[in-house]
């Protein structure tokens, strides 16, 4: 196969030149003055294990520079007998460039020792640009958690696919992920489980295995960092005001309509019935809170969740009903929204922006706000025409925790069968968008870790369909996915040179399964007609 | 605390200076010419996430040579305003110069991003060298496996503690982890079991989940390259002629006394009864599989086990009686002694040491093999009596897989309890020892796997013990176990700051237990009647 071919994502140009270079341990490197490229740089020695001592750019072997005639992440590389040239419309532009380069490279190149250091590149002109400028991962840290390591792993991962933007679901009814420093209870306590649900369904039964873990202050600053060097923005979510057990468990303030009992961290999976308290103590917990994390990550956008968040708790809670009567409002969704208004006031107070999910559709606006649509184009297209930005990541596409194949060995089946060839079909924009004021910044998959309680299960359901999402978000133009599919051959062998146990397209290994553990499969009828119910509450006005 | 104080390995000499080095991105890096010291210059580079430029000697920062007047593995480190010398006897020793030197920086400077990158470090003098040559960790990737990117994390762990030997038990009734080519089975059928068994001792049930995974050759030559980087030498395991179910399972030719049954891989604990034919064709074959292990791993040392094997199927298999008759032996010791003379006159031909648990005592002698004593200094008097190198590995001081302490909160407790202090008590090297042939080559820490079922679980084992094994081997002259716990405190820094999730002095935290995981506690005086009673056989002659 012509190496140009094997291009995970694929080029929007590509093409053969006379040639061919050798890169090995004498290799130099010369960085166009005043670029900015010294991390872009220090990354590339890193990862391929080489001095590429640095010379100047007249003298380099590789050369890589800006080009203002670029847009933001577009690169091209020129691959000759002298000399590779990458250049880029910013630094991340050259990050992707070389990416792209050392697709060029053997799979042995993505080993982190033991590679031969000495590799020919054919001849060659590339120019690409991604489609879109979000190009995300939600990680649920939350269900459970992944040590620090692994989460960089993931970062080098994503980065490797060109994806731009981490989303760390950090809270959940399960846990809470993230040291506060005024309150420590939120990690001490909510910080871990008696146990953990085993499966899906009716029958699942508790396992009896406790399970934790939090990221420090020191932690978080490492995560970022690094992502950053990688051009990963990271996204921390606390979600609320459902969701939000945990938190209730550590300080029951937060909770309404408690009746005086303190849950327990939840052990169960699904949707608990804890919402946040609308009292104004409870609040200003949340705000205080909200300052810690705008002072842990520095990125433009922090997540508010907004997620099916029940509100029989608000029924029976005196401070909801206060606040309603107060507000002069009557439903529900606007008094969620309400909150979320108010907290992302405070947040754009700070230069920031709020993430939430789309049952902010379900009640009046939140000016600012970036709309996550989980439910299908017609989110992204309602969320458009009411004046959003919005980033679509559809359940039925891009949910990467859904089993991959219609097949019983699937481990712990839920949702509709999503295989890699599903995933690639997946286009971010709807055929048609209504005019409006909002935008479509790009598409975002998700895995949500019920079911993934280690990081050897995460590569099973990440890969290969990671590689079909990164594609479907960043190349324009028309997708072929038998063509695709034959470039996974070489991909793969990339992914297992970087140690990924993904998911064989025969199916899963014997040890990769899960007999006995119940599932919980949709049919994508049930599906769909499950998520026309509830995007039913949708205002479209 | 003078951060002198703090180094983990203690060092046999280190004095504060006049003056403190700024060491930052600015801070450029000289290398003795022809000192082979390119390689530690791109690890170090690499960790700290500098840049450190190539500059010639006189005018740099940061200066690594050669001293021909230290031993191997010996280093200095002198630190002044002006500059930081670090001086090694080989380029191990400065490397491990470097790992002193690193704990002079913060325990943010361990991180892989979002460190400050620019330290001040206070003028010093520090001269130490190893205590023995052979430092090394038993990792047993055969009860449970490891994925590769694991497996390097460990290295660097150990790397970071001076140790220099990686043992990888490969092979085990319960998986076979080494791609062989000539005999895919034994990974594609041993490579994996239907489930494992949870916990320990009568009343331990199956868990119902499969377990798999194994290494390809690249991922070998990966593992071993990056070891080496770290001046970490891998010794493969490949256990025989006990410990083999999972091999038979894959090729019942294998298998001795079989009666036309051939095994699954083992999912239970213990020690199966399950032995290696002695049958040419079996013999032949393990031949064929050891020329590829020795085509697989470049090091001295290959390692056979020889320990805890039944001779139960010998007992009733014709190619044994024959294999008696035709040699004139009786004991089956002295039979297997037979096997791994034979098997190791082979190795030698190749130009590799064996390396055999202290079982090898039972029997008659195997030439040239190295002793690893298990079961107390007795094994290791004896073992250098009979001519014999010796490496110290003694159930009861350094198995990291028994319990840290009494406290019923220990998940999953077996063996002894062992806690850092008691590790840190450890002496390689008996008080008194007989004349001999053989010398004491050092000692070796072992994480046997049955109930460590994840990188986390293996964290809580590993640290602080390890630690504490480390300066065991590593430091000469008296130790204060008082003074290294205190020193624990600057060091637990370090390995938070690495992601290490290890075992808090107060004990487990809630979701490092494993309530209701029945384990197999012994009492002292029980281990060491134990080890009495299967030290019993060896042979004084």
């Amino acid at each position: 196969m012509n190496p140009l071919e094997s291009l995970v994502p694929r080029p929007a140009h590509a093409q053969v030149r006379p040639g061919s270079f050798v890169l090995d341990q004498h290799t130099s490197l010369g960085l166009q003055p005043r670029s900015g490229l010294d991390g872009v740089a220090r990354w590339l020695r890193s990862e391929l294990a080489l001095d590429l001592p640095a010379v100047p750019v007249a003298d380099a072997g590789i050369v890589l520079g800006l080009d203002r005639g670029l847009s933001n992440e577009a690169f091209t590389v020129d691959v000759s007998d002298r000399r590779v040239i990458v250049r880029g419309g910013d630094p991340a532009g050259v990050f992707y460039g070389l990416q792209a380069l050392r697709q060029l490279l053997p799979a042995s190149a993505y080993r982190r020792a033991g590679a031969a250091g000495a590799w020919t590149i054919g001849g060659c002109h590339i120019e690409d640009a991604p489609r879109f400028g979000w190009r995300g991962l939600l990680l649920d840290v939350a269900r459970h958690f992944l040590p620090v390591h692994d989460v960089l792993r993931v970062i080098d991962l994503a980065a490797m696919h060109r994806l731009n933007v981490l989303h760390l679901h950090l809270t959940d009814d399960q846990g809470w992920r993230l040291e506060i420093e005024r309150y420590p209870l939120l990690t001490q306590v909510g910080g871990w489980r008696r146990e953990s649900q085993l499966g899906a369904g009716p029958t699942a039964q508790g396992d009896g295995r406790p399970h934790g873990g939090w990221y420090s202050r020191d932690d978080v600053a490492e995560i970022v960092a690094y992502a950053a060097q990688r051009f990963v923005a990271v996204v921390p979510e606390i979600d609320l005001p459902g969701h939000v057990q945990a938190a209730v468990a550590a300080y029951p303030t937060l909770g309404a309509g408690l009746d005086g009992v303190t849950p327990d961290v939840w052990t169960r999976w699904g949707i608990s019935d804890h919402v946040l308290s609308l009292a104004e103590p409870a609040i200003r917990m949340v705000e205080d809170i909200l300052d810690d994390v705008v002072g842990q990550f520095p990125g433009a956008v922090v997540a508010l969740g907004g997620d099916e968040s029940p509100k029989r708790r608000w029924h029976r809670d005196e401070a909801a009903d206060a606040r309603k009567a107060e507000l002069g409002i009557t439903r529900d969704a606007d008094l969620q929204n309400w909150l979320l208004r108010r907290l992302a006031t405070r947040l754009a107070d700070q230069g920031r922006r709020t993430l939430l999910w789309d049952e902010v559709l379900e009640g009046d606006d939140v000016p600012g706000a970036i709309v996550a649509s989980w439910r299908g184009d017609r989110g992204v297209a309602l969320g458009t025409r009411r004046g959003y930005d919005v980033i679509s990541c559809p359940a039925d596409s891009v949910y990467l925790d859904y089993r991959q194949s219609d097949s019983d060995d699937e481990p712990v089946p839920v949702g509709i069968a999503l295989g890699v060839e599903d995933v690639y079909e997946f286009d971010p924009q709807p055929p048609t968008l209504p005019p409006g004021g909002g935008t479509v910044l790009g598409a975002q998959c998700q895995i949500w870790t019920e079911h993934v309680d280690s990081a050897r299960r995460l590569d099973y359901l990440l890969f290969p369909r990671l590689a079909a999402f990164a594609e479907a978000v960043w190349t324009s133009g028309p997708r072929d996915v038998h063509e695709f599919t034959q470039r996974l051959g070489v991909h793969g062998e990339r992914l297992r040179a970087l140690g990924v146990e993904g998911r064989d397209p025969s199916g899963p290994r014997p040890w990769q399964s899960r007999p006995g553990v119940p599932g919980n499969p949709m049919t994508r009828t049930a599906m769909a007609d499950h998520l026309s119910t509830i995007v039913a509450g949708m205002r479209t006005e």
